[in-house]
């Protein structure tokens, strides 16, 4: 496979393998039918238009398809578009797989699965520490896999693991500086904040919301599944009531999804390391392609700001 | 027992029992201490001084003791105060007992239980009417005492059931004219929605929210409860959902504590039902001791209006 | 005529008359003129594109002819799209006529008059009784054909009498629940309210606001009218000042275009009623043709939500 | 009569005459009764305590008598208020009357109503002039007194005279910079746009509201008006329409009150100039007694800022 | 050449020269290239398409580039378009330049200056009046050509200097009716408030926003710079903070982009004439085609307001 | 000196030296003067009155003198309240200094500059490198017993040094974990962030806002310093300019005093560690005397919120 679809240019040709996300057929002014692809790879993705498509196109070039294409990267309206000269489903003979054009997290599903039981196994409350060990064994092959989102900021395969990593990380290094800190809370809290997404969203490949998901939310969820751990685990202490706590409150407040705001330190905390991996996560994502001295497109998640990146930074390494 | 405490006007003579609600020691400017009695009777309640008091005082004069009082209407910065001349405990011998001196709903908890049963009894539905039924009868004996809320409206001995039971009517009603309602989603998530408030509030005296109310709140608590009776029950249709998703929106918005806004029609009359009932309760509370052609006090849940009674409107019957 | 357009799927064949609602002229990227024309019968509204249209065709077919088309039902950025195979003007033989194609409310005028008229006739207050009278025979005519809105809800002919009509129903069943409910002043209110759009809006076809709708708004007209019907009745009661209020404000708060909020029971009690019949009206609406199990578009006007029909609730009637 | 209350400060004696505007009663933490005071004069307003007063002083010491007192200027809670060392009610031999008391306009009232007149005669388009000149001179004697405001404000009186003929002085300068003003609209606007408001008051001396004020608001009652009066005039062209729209929008939008915003040029300057004219009483009013280098007390209807006078400015002449 | 562009209406045949603003390429359905070209003359602008262009044709036809065209004004979507019928460059033989295709103000960058300067020739006080001399010159030549905003107000060459010309005689004379106002310090904060927006943007043509721009903002910049200038001329006194609060606070308030809100009369004053210029510009600009009776498009910046021309109101001149 | 003040309950008698931080004269209702002091140690502060005091009384007991009270804990309307029994002023023989009864940061003031100076010296940029210390050692004296605040977070001698400590630990673990943060801008930036303070407050003790502080603030006041400094220094590079933005942009938007929102990653993260470490410090604050299973006072500047500490935490070390 040639080199990814976000390093090149308008104006280069191309010769590569993409994976369609979506096709969707649309009528031109001529009347003729054309397909609207968005092709994708493990660097991003791009549109292009089939113009004059026959029926037997559409019924080839279809969703999670993969496809072989020859052309050019033009323009249409500031944003850029492939221009396709020539198109050929692929056969096994072309010898690629969906997996090897889907993004993933940069470390591996096992590597992120033994941190974070590590990060259980050093708990010292035996409540806390059960309920956390239950409620990830039992969704422990969608967490691995499940991206934390359908857009905006890790919705990659093993995004919310990843997600869920960094912040485990970000956690202790703050515990340090301040030690009025709950650790055992707050690892927990990390661990479950975004666990309901297990059910919230369909799975890692083009990533739709459950009935469940837009009824309940992943917040309900899994305040709903810490409480049935509970039960099953024979254990009523307050730290059951403080972990639904710590899950309910995380967005922060009422407008946000929780209803009701942060009542414990480590609640605050937990809100406050969540927006922090997230915006840290989508902004180096907007700045990935900047040069120095320019500015970013608008990133509606970032309350529509377009960051500057100083004209004594480096440039991406990979152009 | 003489008329009720809200009957009064300024400058009247009193001779009568009250309960006492609080008892909240303070300094006078001239050093020595002071009791403010907030004293009650089944109308309503008002302050009282008790100055230069002693420590037997402090002893006798507590809360949720029951008082006997001979004195005086006056008023103080445009409110009610009860000037007292004297001040005696009661005992045996005066033959007042504590549910006399309380507000209650109009009907009596039988009553309202019977009715309430009867709507459960009426559902078509069998997983709906099975966990609506298993959620009251466990907590029956507090829904039949709680009040349905600390302040602004059904703030009273088994004001929960009263607000559950004017709703089921009204909501009969509509349902009628918009056919397309389901009843029994309608009458569930009414008997459920508010539930949860017999473990968020303390209790129909001098009301307090819970630990567990101030970290999860009533929604949350019966949205859990839901999921819980129907793994109780081997119940998995999608009922259950719905039934969550109809206790979880009732609030309507983010802001006013739903994570999610109504998607159900039931949902949404759900929410538009219990504001009508809210209201009316609130108005009707506010203006009952109005003249015709005059404005209420400002109501701060009503977002602090002040309320007309047209001066063709009829004077409230007890004065 | 064959069966209503909104029960058509993607790919179905058509062979059918259409009322013009709008005909408008573009330029397609071959240089070549278009028209965009919306298509109506009495079930709904479709878009259709007309390629290469000669002057002629502009000239034929325009706002409020009615055609017909044989076609196919097509698919446009998830939208259906008319595919015009051939379309033809209709003449006398076609025997068509536009009320066959505009959508109106399901009971009759005249039935929705009497009812009217009988609120106004029990009514016991006479001032209120006359001032009501006297401005729905002023306005007896348009009211009977105006629709309530120019889009969102009631937006068809006689919507307005309908809506008005189902508040009247609303309002008497919620009036025997809360007997302090002024039921003269409540159902004038309900009559009077939404009256002065017979004056904002231009009728009921294309309805457009007139420059007085734009300028001075619905609630502001009958406000006037309410004060100068007392005039000519001779009746300066405080009874005309209150329906004026009733009116001014029946949208709640300043932000919704009521310069007052509702100081009077019963204006409270107009305002949620009126939002009530508004909103079952556009959620039975969005629903109509969601399938059990699925989610509606989303509708703007109910704060942009998606709303969900249960998967145990039954599949539309007529598909 | 002595110096005015505001130029005394903390520590000064006091001998002089003062009218009680508001005269409470309370009980003391000795249990005996006192009074509280605001007395003013025409510069401003003190609050005083009447300490131990008996039932002879209650009833002497009343609203809208006027009172010798000698005392002492002393502060509380960073509030200046008056020690009353004797204080006697006055009598025909004091020679003194209420209109010495009270704080009015710069400029006399014949002054003020001349010079609208003259804006009034000034006009070119006869349905403006002639409607104008009916309300003004239907209203005149109370316009001519009436305070604009209750507090804030203009809140004196014949305030609102002088408001509205600051506005048209301003109207007319900018006039002249913006040509494309119709001066006929604009100084009709002005002079009706807070007409209302002797309708909505209840008069210059301890101004209230009234329940139509209450109720209906000064703008839709001058609306009204305004559309009354085109009907007595037989006047019907669009002029009274535009009026209405310039009296209805004059606050800017409809959380401000006005249901619709400003849609003609002139409605848009009104609302501008009115607030122009607000702020610069207000702000003159905030800084009046500040020492150059200092800041005012906040403001609270100018967003609760507290003003600064700069160090190089002049002193307050009157201290 | 022939009458400007917008005194074209649909159908009107046009043999013109324009200046391009901008030229974007984009790809047909059809698969071939094509040009947008946004046309300008010193009257306003207009969409064309130029259809199926070839290399040559994009290289010629650029921005800043003045060409020749004859073609049709049509309608796409409710909005002008220039249909092309033949377009070619200019050389030197056609006699045209730039300059005369551009928008400017009304009044001479000379005669502006003068007038600039005499209203700082009567400033009395000397730290006022050197520090606004000083930082005039040193911008002054951007400050006579820069327009003042990239869009919705004097978004012209020279725009900058007319707002604060219009500015200045709109406090002179509003100082006449408010001696209160100290105008020394009200003309050199109109003078000053807008100036670093020679910095922010990025000149007359195409005007942008700079890295400074967007990243420190007009107001900053030119706070820093009142410091800066202060500091070479050796001024120490209060004035340079009073002038720097002027600037920082005449937006008015946070979310409008002062970190302080006005606190200094002169400053509140500033921001009101700031508004006051700037939506009688934008008013007039709304208007100045609407017919008598009509409605102006929504202007987004007028909080997508639609405007009003009375019926009574004059035609525009120029139709 | 024994415990400090927090460490007291109600009913406990006390014996010990205070600072009176402010002393108010008020009258009490039986005409007698009082005065209400505000006494501190370095553990927090108190209420007291001083009933019946002689004007000698308060010629003594003023602002920052120290004082002997014999006296007793006791609570008013739900607060705190020291009753006196014996008061007098301290003389050389007791052997108290203020310095003893003033809350400051937990380390020395040296020990914290020399951990920013190592800062400093580890950065690589020149640019930022020099820029920072010039500014830090111009405000070094300020810089280091400042604090912060005058309430809320850090609101003691050397608050904003140990602010600023604080937040640089926390940048330096969080920069290993998202290796794309430039650690010269992020350090730079949390050094300088606040550094204005030192000329927007009054100093250490009864902190108040200076002029320069209310009309500029301290944002504005350090971003004209930066501009000043590297004039001085001869650095012209982009660095100026990004340092600007990063002290201009952390409050993070407008209505919290930043004229642009972040626009760099650096920013961005100063904007949050700022608040993490000001929550933190709150969080500790509130909950320092709160017992396990009990909830803090609300806390206005943490939204009003009141705390929870879980009843399986410990208790506070010192009761």
């Amino acid at each position: 496979m040639s080199k990814g679809i976000v390093h090149y240019r308008t104006g280069d040709s191309l010769d590569s393998y993409f994976l369609i996300k979506t096709a969707m057929k649309g009528t031109a002014s001529n009347g003729k039918p054309f397909l609207t692809l968005i092709l994708s790879d493990n660097t991003g993705e791009i549109e292009a238009k089939l113009w004059s498509c026959s029926p037997e196109d559409e019924a080839t070039f279809k969703s999670k398809e993969i496809v072989h294409i020859i052309g050019e990267l033009s323009e249409f309206r500031g944003k850029n578009q492939l221009k396709i000269n020539s198109i050929r489903p692929t056969t096994a003979m072309d010898n690629v797989k969906i997996a090897d054009f889907i993004r993933s997290a940069p470390i591996s599903p096992e590597e992120m699965l033994e941190k974070v039981t590590q990060y259980i196994f050093d708990m010292r409350n035996a409540n806390i520490q059960r309920i956390t060990r239950h409620l990830l064994k039992k969704h422990q092959d969608a967490f691995i896999e499940s991206p934390a989102a359908t857009k905006n900021h890790h919705e990659f395969v093993s995004g919310l693991a990843y997600h869920v990593v960094s912040m485990l990380d970000l956690a202790k290094s703050i515990s340090v500086l301040y030690p009025s800190l709950d650790t055992d809370l707050l690892y927990a809290g990390i661990i479950l904040h975004d666990l309901g997404k297990v059910k919230e969203l369909s799975g890692p490949i083009d990533t739709q919301y459950t009935i469940e998901g837009k009824l309940l939310g992943h917040i309900t969820i899994m305040v709903n599944e810490i409480g049935e751990a509970s039960k099953e685990l024979g254990i009523d202490g307050e730290e059951v009531l403080i972990l639904q706590h710590l899950v309910l409150s995380h967005h922060g407040k009422g407008e946000w999804g929780s209803p009701k705001p942060p009542l414990i330190r480590e609640a605050e905390i937990l809100h406050m390391i969540d927006n922090v991996d997230a915006k840290m996560n989508m902004m180096d994502r907007a700045l990935e392609r900047v040069q120095p001295g320019e500015f970013s497109d608008r990133v509606h998640a970032l309350e529509n700001r377009s960051l500057y990146k100083p004209s004594f930074h480096e440039k991406p390494l990979d152009i």
